[in-house]
């Protein structure tokens, strides 16, 4: 299969220049202003998918955002591998933090990545791991090499909390049948240690506004006088964590279990620098709950952030005023067990429960999705081992990861299927921030590995 | 004197349309977008002062937006009333909430204000109480009864915090020597119970930074394990304040004097309603500092207040994102001895000794002024008061103001002469907020009440 190796090589600067021109569509499913760019980058990855050798593809018009769907079966006997991907990006904001325009792709050579990496919004965080797949699948068509049945569903909507996937799911059980179930949107430790997710936190996410005043009012004639809406959400959220930063909402980790003492000195295992951690992030110290690691507490503890605040007067210069209502949106990232629905409910009852009578306080739920842990015997964790191992000549570890993709416990108890998350992205790599960026190395490197893991896992399979 | 009745009489309507002129024109001096109509506004005053009589008036140019001095001596051996007033205004936002565009001036009957009320920006901050002291001039030098010289001295950047005042009068003294300044910037407890300010809090304003990573990150990958700027911001306001709602920096009440049993006794015979006041705000109840009451609150006690908050993704939808940077702006209201530049350092201090290991903190002081208390027995506040009782038929109440106006204690320490604040307005007339207004009544009973003082403060003076 060396064959794989001189395809990318007479086909690189192709498979770049590809990339870049869906890099260029700015599909921030976020902000409805760029609502028909989202749309437009769904068309051109159904064509992308024709062209490599899909023998249907459609767009799946749903309440929200299309899905583009694309198969290729070569036998119905043999397993079929469906590959999940999303084409919609983050909101680029704050763009003022870029070195380029974050829709304007360009090359740049860095530390970690002397090869050059592609910087804009979306390189990494999805269309550039989700667009490896379909390079692979060209090679293998190509090549005559593809080993088994595969479906795509690439989704628009997955960095507003994918609404509309279960829906399409739930309507297209026999279409999206499978054996395994693919997806490239995760990292992995370093370029010369491949490492597969076999855990993803789970999240809740909502949004709150506390009303104090019916209006806004002179800070000199009411201070001190009335809840001012800034300071009480202030203390509501400064109250959400203890003096260890344990979450105190009522209830939060019932569900939670606590690793043993052995699969955390395993997972102590893997490479980490804590002078290389805050050195990169330009901090003096790292915080978070007491007793656990960096690593633990990214990973395997549940955590509350707020993600943003607003309220009062953010304009030039100065204004006396104390606001009518403040805003802010939290999340929750939960761990195995912690159902997000009930997470949810507990925020609410005790977000709501800590204000005090001079305020009203709205619990709005924005989205959320259930934790996952993709057990390390199974032939599709097997197939992905042994094919990071061919390709980079190194064995994986298995790590847990600390970011949320919700739909694979959805897909799961849908469509009765495992997931392997076969992430080539670095953590630096910048995803949801300026300057997001995803190496040529990790992007071939991911065109490569891929078609190993269809070969194993059919042979696995049989 | 009943002259001045008939003269407003036969004047109201035009008294109305040169106001609502003046409104119309957006001067907002803390957003430089509107820089040009704050210069106009200026040369809009210099000419409505020179028709209604004074004999000089000229625009004094500044580091900041140009002060407008007029004046008009008719005996070098009578007394010099020094006018003070401000021709900038708050900013408008939030516009939306305003039921009527801010700059486009309407009259509208109010509950309160069965005469009708002007609807506008300024129209009682200080546009309208300002333009008083004007009409009241022309009324004296029409009907020859102005029996004392003045002076007046109107400002574009009260509402910033007068930057370039202090660099005015330190420079003109001789300029604007006097026996009483007089200014027209409160309010009184109704239209039927005329009231004096006899107090005004000092004020520390200033905008607080909180920076955690270096870049913005994704809470998945990061949530957990690195100090969140926003949730450290909205700890270390919390920390501000204590359970009995006491301001927590230290040496922050040490020049705070308690006011006797009998005086806070005096303060409480003030006409107040809890439940009204509660109504119209519409809150369950109020929020304050233990042990005080409403009015103590907000006027002989000092105060912190977040004025705005941001930081983070404050867009539409979701974005799981850790910030790297939290911002608020915070005001302190201060009470007499407290000085606002020794309050100013006092809280940097502590702000920045409270900030865990992982964040960095900046503070930036952006204006401040001093507390001050005008004496009762003063030939000022008894002239005052006669030309209130004179005009109302009641005997006005002295009250402390939780406002600041920080220029009079300036006044004091640079001109040697004291302040008296005769105001017009009502609490309820929305100044800082949207849709704020002055009464008919209240504009033309201030017109009419002010050639009293003139009279009064003359005749004491002797």
């Amino acid at each position: 299969m060396d064959n794989i190796k001189n395809y990318i090589d007479k086909n690189k600067d192709r498979f770049i220049d590809e990339l870049i021109e869906l890099l260029k569509i700015p599909s921030v499913s976020a902000d409805s202003a760029y609502s028909q760019d989202v749309i437009n980058t769904a068309d051109a990855v159904k064509s992308r998918l024709e062209k490599a050798g899909c023998d249907f593809v459609e767009i799946c018009e749903t309440p929200g955002y299309p899905i583009v769907y694309g198969e290729k079966t070569i036998d119905k006997n043999l397993p079929t591998i469906l590959v999940y991907g999303h084409y919609d990006v983050q909101p680029a904001d704050p763009v003022e933090l870029w070195t380029s325009p974050p829709f304007e792709p360009v090359i740049k050579k860095t530390e970690l990545h002397p090869d050059g990496a592609i910087f804009a919004r979306g390189s990494c965080d999805d269309k550039g791991q989700m667009y490896m797949h379909v390079k692979a699948l060209e090679y293998m068509v190509q090549s005559n090499s593809l080993p088994c049945n595969v479906k795509f569903m690439i989704e628009g909507e997955e960095e507003v909390g994918s609404p509309s996937l279960a829906w399409f799911v739930a309507r297209n059980q026999e279409k999206l049948k499978n054996d395994v179930i693919l997806i490239s949107d995760t990292g992995m430790i370093s370029n010369t240690q491949p490492s597969i997710t076999t855990g993803l936190r789970g999240l809740s996410y909502v949004e709150v506004e506390v009303t104090g005043p019916n209006r806004d009012l002179h800070s000199g004639l009411y201070g001190g006088a009335v809840a001012n809406p800034i300071n009480i959400l202030a203390k509501m959220i400064a109250q959400l964590h203890d003096d260890n930063n344990h979450i105190t909402i009522p209830g939060f980790y019932d569900k939670v279990h606590d690793l043993s003492r052995e699969e955390r000195d395993e997972m102590a295992k893997a490479p980490f620098s804590l002078d290389a951690y805050k050195k990169a992030l330009d901090i003096e110290d790292v915080y978070g709950e007491a007793t656990y690691t960096t690593n633990e507490r990214n990973s395997i503890r549940p955590t509350l952030d707020v993600n943003g605040i607003w309220g009062g007067y953010t304009g030039e210069g100065a204004k006396t005023v104390i606001a009518s209502k403040a805003y802010a949106k939290i999340s929750m990232r939960l761990v195995p067990d912690q159902d997000w629905n009930e997470i949810t409910e507990l925020f609410t009852k005790h977000f709501t429960a800590i204000a005090p009578k001079g305020v009203k306080v709205k619990v709005t739920p924005h989205h959320g999705g259930q934790a996952y842990v993709t057990p390390i015997d199974s032939i599709g964790y097997q197939a992905a081992a042994l094919a990071y191992a061919e390709s980079f000549g190194v064995k994986p570890i298995p790590v847990r990861s600390g970011g949320s993709i919700p739909i694979v416990a959805l897909f799961e108890k849908e469509l009765k299927s495992k997931t392997i998350m076969m992430g080539f992205g670095l953590d630096s790599d910048a995803i949801h921030s300026p300057n997001e960026h995803f190496g040529i190395f990790n992007y071939l490197k991911g065109i490569e590995t891929i078609p190993y893991f269809y070969k194993y896992f059919t042979e696995l399979s049989k």
